[in-house]
């Protein structure tokens, strides 16, 4: 059996994951990977600060960071811990230190996991982010080994579990946004400061990745055109049930011959779709492809263990690249020159909900379905374009308030590009 | 680019469809495996029998399966040929002549899985069989990779596609278990011999499979105490539907300290549990575990393509090993000293059906639910032992023909231990 030392930066919720599982699991770890790992030094803000749980007697517990990166008996770095700017100036020098890097760190990767990918594989060192999307589906690598030698047309992720809490809250126990959110702070599924989950920022860097490994485009989430949760109404979600249907954050990307089509946002999902029996922080991803068909992958979304064992799954594949001598291969080989575009333009259908009127709108639509009482009403439109969308919304919006969402699986890809 | 030529026995479903996706997928697999790949030679029983797909130009075609075997330039043979006996030696020839194995043949595998892994690894090749259980969910590199730091407590699948089309067609068109079957076979997705699907014996042969990949234990199908589903009764079935479960095929085995219960049958699940809204040929498979909690894999159980993208998956990894010098590692190492036992003899939960009459049995049960018409009475008992069970179907079976199926997720195995 081989040694091999690594190095931890950052004690949270994630770090701390890794060091109880790394020795919960050492057993059943040596065994299948014939490597004996050691936690050697363990970099923290505050040496001090009450943990509960205890580190490895050989481990060196230090609040300087180079005293690991710097070390040369360390071949492995992971970093848990977090922010953009200390992670990549960290990360940088772990790879030009030529130890092998792991992190969970999706908020770096979205901006600039392609050139840090790129700078591993010319140092010849790993660079591998499992735990970075979907903490505990294994969904990139299932992309980057099992379905590499499929053609994917279409991902669809439920990949943000905060949001999926709240939502899940709101449907279950007939709760506003607020309360739901609030409940969610108070278990501590949310932040204090949710903005980057349920505005569907989160979601976005996930699948700036996720694209990246399934289509061969890393995407510039700040170019994705993105709707949180926080406008959601219960109007929405009382019609959206009504009509056979809930609500989820969906990341969508939908590839058609040369362009990808990319949608961030609360979206409703059919209840016989398997995307709509996933709830709370449970986190699910849709596969559409060639070869497969339909597959779905379901578990849980974050969660120190999840994600730790994502973590502890990269180690044991960097491990193995340096017992064979073969680091620098990129986590994902693939890439395509697709054109980045948006779901949003697309034909799709739509629930449109009006508020302080309980009648229908407008005729000449031969809306699908319909619902109302005394503070609203709620339409399901039939595929229409998003040019109609906006004269219906504009048709509204002069006498009422007005708000819509689009229906999942509806998108008339083939008529976007007849109209151009 | 490197190049590696493989070789093909059978041109069947399954290898016409690696031969169709080799095809089809040819830019994505050179670009992400870095490997050109030769199909030089494919293997058939009949040369002119007619084929809907044509071979590429340099492939020759042969009814001679040593010329596959013997050419020193193929590297890798895919074994798509079915039956036991023929596929086992042309598999250990294979090996034996230093080529990388791939299979998706399950019934071999079930037997001498472990054997022709050693035999591999002791001619240093490697013997890949991601196509063998579940089709089309890369379940076995799930488990060997990304799950492989995790530890397993139960895995419970819906892995027999044909199955579960005649038990999804019973619940939801209403229609008798022979009916069924009869639409199936027209439909082919059953054979004009059913018995290995609708028996449960494929699922126990993939059981066994999937069990040395996530406990390091691999089973003796033979032993395995397997219950079909030819003798479900539509009274089992409105019955379960009317308690709010549906019934699946499954296979489940959980770990219990050193103990690996099993068991394969038709059983109830609770239509609030992912694997109830399984349907049709797709195949599930749920992972309980240490790190993870609940996930759960769906996708195509059959089929060509999906099959052949799971053999597509394994060449992939050939090649990576051929190209590192590589090869010869177990696609699973994992091994573990359980003791096999069976879920059947725990306590748990039961559907009790009992026909010609429409009254409660017993009073001295604490019945969770029940219902009747003229021609049955259906009754949901509590967690009960076995001995219990066995006293209750004696008691009623003096009279009536009774019937009973166990709930899924009931069983207690503590109180097994305790007992002991």
């Amino acid at each position: 059996m081989r040694t091999i030392k690594i190095g931890l930066l950052g004690l949270g919720t994630v770090g701390g994951g890794v060091v109880k599982l790394l020795q919960e699991h050492a057993a059943k770890i040596e065994q299948t990977t014939n490597v004996h790992f050691i936690l050697k030094r363990v970099a923290v803000a505050h040496l001090n600060k009450p943990r509960k749980f205890s580190l490895p007697e050989e481990t060196i517990l230090t609040d300087q960071i180079d005293e690991v990166l710097n070390d040369p008996e360390i071949q492995i770095i992971v970093e848990t811990m977090g922010t953009i700017n200390r992670a990549r100036q960290a990360i940088v020098q772990a790879i030009y230190n030529h130890k092998s890097v792991i992190t969970a760190n999706k908020d770096l990767l979205a901006i600039d996991g392609p050139k840090l990918a790129q700078l591993a594989k010319s140092r010849h060192v790993d660079f591998l982010y499992e735990a970075s999307v979907a903490g505990g589906i294994p969904i990139l690598r299932v992309l980057s080994s099992s379905l590499v030698t499929d053609q994917i047309t279409r991902v669809s992720g439920i990949i943000n579990g905060t949001a999926n809490y709240i939502l899940s809250a709101m449907v279950s126990d007939n709760l506003s946004y607020d309360k739901a959110l609030m409940n969610a702070q108070q278990k501590g599924y949310a932040e204090a400061n949710p903005v980057n989950d349920v505005k569907g920022i989160d979601a976005a860097n996930k699948l700036s990745i996720l694209s990246q490994f399934a289509f061969g485009k890393a995407l510039d989430p700040t170019n994705l055109n993105v709707r949180g949760i926080d406008q959601l109404t219960s109007a929405q979600l009382a019609s959206a049930k009504q009509f056979g249907y809930t609500i989820k954050l969906l990341a969508i990307a939908k590839r058609l011959s040369n362009r990808l089509y990319t949608s961030v946002g609360p979206t409703l999902v059919d209840n016989n779709d398997q995307l709509a029996q996933v709830n709370g922080v449970q986190n699910a991803i849709a596969i559409e492809s060639n070869a497969l068909g339909s597959s779905v992958y379901t578990g849980p979304g974050a969660g120190a263990k999840p994600t730790a064992n994502s973590i502890l799954s990269d180690l044991a594949a960097a491990a193995n690249d340096i017992l064979n001598y073969d680091c620098g291969n990129a986590f994902n080989n693939y890439h395509s020159e697709l054109t980045p575009s948006t779901l949003n333009n697309a034909p799709q259908s739509y629930l449109i909900t009006i508020y302080g009127r309980s009648t229908r709108p407008v005729d000449s639509i031969d809306w699908q379905n319909e619902t109302s009482n005394h503070n609203y009403w709620s339409g399901l439109t039939p595929v229409i374009s998003h040019k109609k969308l906006n004269l219906l919304l504009e048709t509204i919006g002069n006498d009422f308030a007005v708000s819509y969402l689009p229906v999942y699986g509806t998108v008339k890809l083939q008529a976007i590009k007849e109209v151009k």
